[in-house]
């Protein structure tokens, strides 16, 4: 099931900007802050629902990413704005999860907030969840609506030493974890993709009524796929790198990677919603083609047999003064010219091409 | 009810530019002027229809917030102007209810017109006001076609001194205003966006003709806020607040938390459209599709009788000389041979895929 | 009926450019020239068929405007474009009926060209008319394609010095006549919004073919109206006025004005032709309901009484050997029989959602 | 018939940029090359199929017009080619009758290439040809696919010495004939009006389903249109005559005339292009409806026919034991209850508006 | 068949972002590295597997095109990255073989990638390869998908010395590699021309079911041709010959050439997809025109002997008091009076226009 993320709940009418009101469903329990903290020699992470003893475990010299696993804690977020010295404004973003992907630049940090899709394990379902990401000079914060696992190959990364992620700053893991959320776009768009050429197969082969609400269900599975990441692409293009105090020129390469992918998913959307509009037409031919055919069948055989019908019913007519009743050669006559006319008119028929 | 709200009286054909003529519907009565005049320690409000008597109790080194209740009082408003130093063609703009949203700073103040959502107390319907800003520097005008609800929070929040409002200046006071309104556009959206949803289950369970009225109503009525929200963004977009002698830079952070809410409407109002477009496609189509149904039951039973109609018809005939009418096993055939053909046909139509 | 102004004869073909040729219906006899020069103590009016006459009349310091009531004499035209030194390009343009309008900017004068829409006394026809005007430092040429009455009220107001142009330039009555012509389109506009809102009526509760004729009329009538508003407005968007040698800045608001003007008018079409658009789709899905109940009537008439018709007509034979006809019980049974089974076909295609 | 200008032959592939290979219909015979070379005083003119011969005639300080009226002879537009300093891939553009439209500044000679509308006598035929020119500082090029006869009137005038064209240089004659190509432009398009107006009638009158191929051929013949005046528009925005070494600013009235000109054209096309998918849409709607029509009348003629013969055929029935068959009144009160029963189901039907 | 180049396979997911992974089929056997070195005087060929044998033949003085005829093998391409000095994140471009067309130009050399169109040697069949080049001061790197053969004929042309291809530097090289493959699209797009106009003469003559598959198929071959030819074309027109390194000014017009062609391609595709587009919408109204028909055939024959068939039955009735059928011109009669019906009534509908 897909989560429409566009209703803005009403519990926000009346208050003032900046008020901060949890958007989602309102959940129970704690939020799970993990710190990882880390530089070219080693890594470590810790785990608590207590900011100050995270914030206590910040190292200044080191990388420090600190993810919260879940945003219905607008006290805790309230907390972390304060430490961080993060906009009222920027922390209500962060809380509303129907806010559409964003990209600024503040003084003291870079802000990024966009959707990112969570898959079940199954593959088969998926949500698209609110994601904000605050990065400072040697440290980024991560806001996810819910624990998700696309950033886990990135922790191991982290914690085991591979890759060059170690020997670099807090804007390579930032561009890391865009990377990861970005390809789990192409996930999803490589399953819309097999779906619809499956679906294509169908509606040449044997299309029946519910391939068109297939149709109309892929359409707006794109919709979605496509509200979270025009918005995410536009923001690329806007932010220049080489205007970013907190993102080097070096990893220009990296961003331009990214903001190739999003173009390419973006154009492959376009090209499968141009798809699947064709698919709708050439229904439609089709329906309109077989309705024809319905009702050539029936008129071939109506115009032949309702005439027909009426002839012999004329010699079922009891009136006592009807000479051809009596005549020997009627019968076998007047069926001949029934068929002898039967024969004609349908060639005709097949003559304008029906 | 909607109002139209593009229906310019031919009332101004004829007079200069700068006559100054309300385009609502008339009435009758006084228009209520109200002051609130306030500053961090105290606030004070006053309300009357004479408004020499409300200038008389503005005071310089405060906020003041003149708000006039309706418009149709033509000379109250050019007095208004006279006081405030407004141009003819501005008043007329404040009174012309069919006038667009639009932004524009000036010498002495800047000027800010566009529509605010009212609500009935049962919420069931609604119309949208023309509303006018003035703001100078430490006051602000406001001129409304009906008196509104949705300021009434803001009233409270300054006369108790709740939220930083008494602390700012006349410009803070604006942008709550602003983000009060923009509110009430969510309201209405999010109730389109449910009963869309809602129209999208009827369609997809058990369509009716008024389904598709109520779909053309719901485009209807996102066209209306669409042109109310759309020319306001533009405006936004246009406007810019670091260049703006009267809001000062510190408030951006809110603008653009506006300007962001305006444009996730716009966007959604686009989708909402999109899906509308898409749920007519598919009631078109399930309407061929239905068609093509009972066309093929009627084309299946009409081919099947209409011939074998026929043939009984053939031995209902009263020739003397039918030699078959006297056989023995005439009928039990003849029953044998219609019921043979009839099967044959059937399942001769159902191998085509009917 | 509208005028189709595309039509550029052939006439022209051949010829270089910059040669005059009126390219409007040929008519006979002479053209009135009517000057009215003014200043804030006095205006004085004169009319005449003789240029020479009327420039003799021109007085260098007051504000001197001279319309020409008719474009059918080139050689007139021509004659003005040597005294006040304008490039026969340009007077090509004026003679040009079916020339777009447009604004351009020369060294000692303005030219503006443009359809100005001319109502018959009853206000039911209408037609759209070349207008061109060139305005200089003291004076304003206006060139009529018919002598129309939208400018009465502004002479009236010069001769009797109402309002406030007798005490300013040319640059404002030029702006007036520009506002006069604008407002026409408001009345177009106001009659087709009125139409159409009757047309909607028409088609929820009584749609006959003709409505669909009557929607494609008011199709072409916007059509036509936004063919001559939207170059007006892009020259507007284009033109700017704190450029301009002719127009002075203390005149932008009433310019503004103008454009808001055009802009909303733009707006107003193009929410028009949306809605007309959605009224033709409505109208189609009208008729596929329709079709369908015609064709469900049909169906469940046919398929129950063709076959009830094969059932008696099988005993309509006169087979000599068919034992049923002589049993008692026969007629009433089979009577039973066919009412059963038509309730229970009746009853399964109800039940089938027919 | 219109010559479909896409079709690139397949015989440059494999070879370099800038191999000469003309790619219209192979010709046979020589190519007349004209040149007309004049001054104020006087003009001359000189035909040969030798170029050396043409080149000889030249004379440096007078207008030197030199005009191809082929292109199959690749050696000789090489040997013009090299002649005149022109780039080869230049000369492929000149050859290649496929190329669109445009215009480039080169250090010695400004290129322009486009399209020419060639009419038969007749005027019924028409087709489009290449033409590329050359305009230097004292001469100017033409290459034409075809002789064609819209430059004979400005040959004429030159030869004649009427009006301004002896007067001037290069560059005005050039104006010249662009302005000529642009005229037959118009030609054209006066036709489409005229047919699109005539099928109007045609199709709100009498509709016949030629009539929607004679839609779609118009349709076609916009698009041939729209893309030969397009890419020429589109240069003329691109290029700055002011920033031009070849054409002297004093034309910048002549070559706005040509912009307007194209503009008009294009918005022309662009109304046309609407009016004719309006049309398309109307006769869809007066097909379903005129379908609707048919429909119901089959269903009034059946629904009722069809129950009553179902009756008449009980009492044809052979059974002995009928008793109502005996009864006198039988049959009249028969035939007045069937009549009463079709009365009832017509009276019924009309209610429900058919 | 067309190969759909949009599949990104889920390999990637979870890798960081400059992983080398190649994402066509994979394959099995070894990479043929090609190099050619040439100058003015000779040229010289070498063939190998081994990349260091290569490059050991590499002549910095020459022109060294080095060619790579498959790339699945990724250690190859990466070895090649390392000895250029490439970065991983363009050596994840060249191998990911859905990756869409670009342009970059880095500090040593020039990156383009784009797809190139392979035929089959029957010219039935074709796809559409990744290929990228790489383009330093005096080498360039191709990377193919597959080996093709639109290279050969520039391959001979170094060899033998034909042309001015060995007196030129390495970005002359590259043009006339971009060159051949720009007019491999011709080729496919020649073909479709031809295809489409073969279809418009099957749909206007003898329209079948297959035809709109075929048109909806050609729609989608367009479509692949766009998406490869599109991103190619946006490339080119930013970047900018007169500020790269590598390409010297003096290659503008060869630039600037196949510009032209990529334009001519688009606005051909545009062109091609429109006329696609009128196709579908004839056929639908050929449909419906075709089923109207249908429907008035059966319409007209069903309501003239529906009646009458009632009106023979009738008189087929067994009642006992049935005093007409004991007259003498009943049976005459009543068939002159049901010929006069059938007729006038068939007179009736002709009258209506059927």
């Amino acid at each position: 099931m897909k989560k429409n993320n566009h209703k803005r709940t009403t519990k926000k009418i009346g208050l003032p900007p900046g008020a901060l009101v949890y958007t989602g469903t309102p959940k129970e329990g704690d939020t799970e802050i993990t710190l990882i903290t880390y530089d070219q020699e080693s890594a470590d992470t810790f785990s608590s629902t207590d900011l100050k003893e995270i914030n206590s475990k910040v190292q200044e010299n080191r990388v420090n990413w600190i993810n919260f696993d879940s945003l219905h804690n607008t006290e805790l977020i309230e907390e972390a704005g304060k430490i961080m010295n993060i906009h009222n404004l920027l922390l209500e973003d962060i809380l509303d999860i129907s806010h559409q992907p964003k990209v600024e630049e503040y003084d003291n940090f870079l802000f990024f907030t966009l959707k990112m899709l969570e898959l079940t394990k199954e593959g088969h379902d998926h949500q698209y969840d609110h994601v904000s990401f605050v990065l400072g000079k040697n440290y980024l914060l991560s806001f996810q609506e819910r624990k998700g696992d696309p950033f886990d190959p990135i922790r191991d990364r982290i914690l085991t030493g591979k890759g060059k992620v170690r020997s670099r700053d807090a804007a390579y893991l930032f561009i890391l974890l865009l990377d990861a959320i970005v390809d789990q776009y192409f996930l999803i768009l490589e399953k819309i993709n097999n779906d619809v050429a499956q679906l294509e197969i169908e509606l040449f082969e044997n299309p029946a009524e519910s391939t068109v609400n297939k149709i109309i269900l892929q359409k707006k599975e794109l919709n979605i796929l496509r509200e979270n990441v025009y918005p995410v692409a536009e923001g690329f293009k806007l932010f220049r790198i080489d205007e970013s105090d907190f993102i080097s020129d070096e990893y220009m390469n990296y961003f331009n990677d990214i903001k190739d992918h999003l173009k390419q998913i973006s154009d492959n959307i376009n090209n499968l919603r141009e798809t699947l509009t064709s698919m709708m037409e050439f229904y439609m031919i089709r329906l309109s083609n077989q309705m024809n055919q319905v009702m050539k069948t029936l008129t071939i055989i109506a115009t032949i047999f309702i005439p027909l019908t009426f002839i012999v019913g004329i010699y079922g007519m009891n009136f006592k003064y009807m000479p051809e009743l009596g005549w020997k050669w009627s019968y076998p006559l007047l069926m001949l010219f029934m068929l002898a006319g039967s024969i004609g008119w349908y060639i005709y028929m097949r003559k304008r091409n029906w």
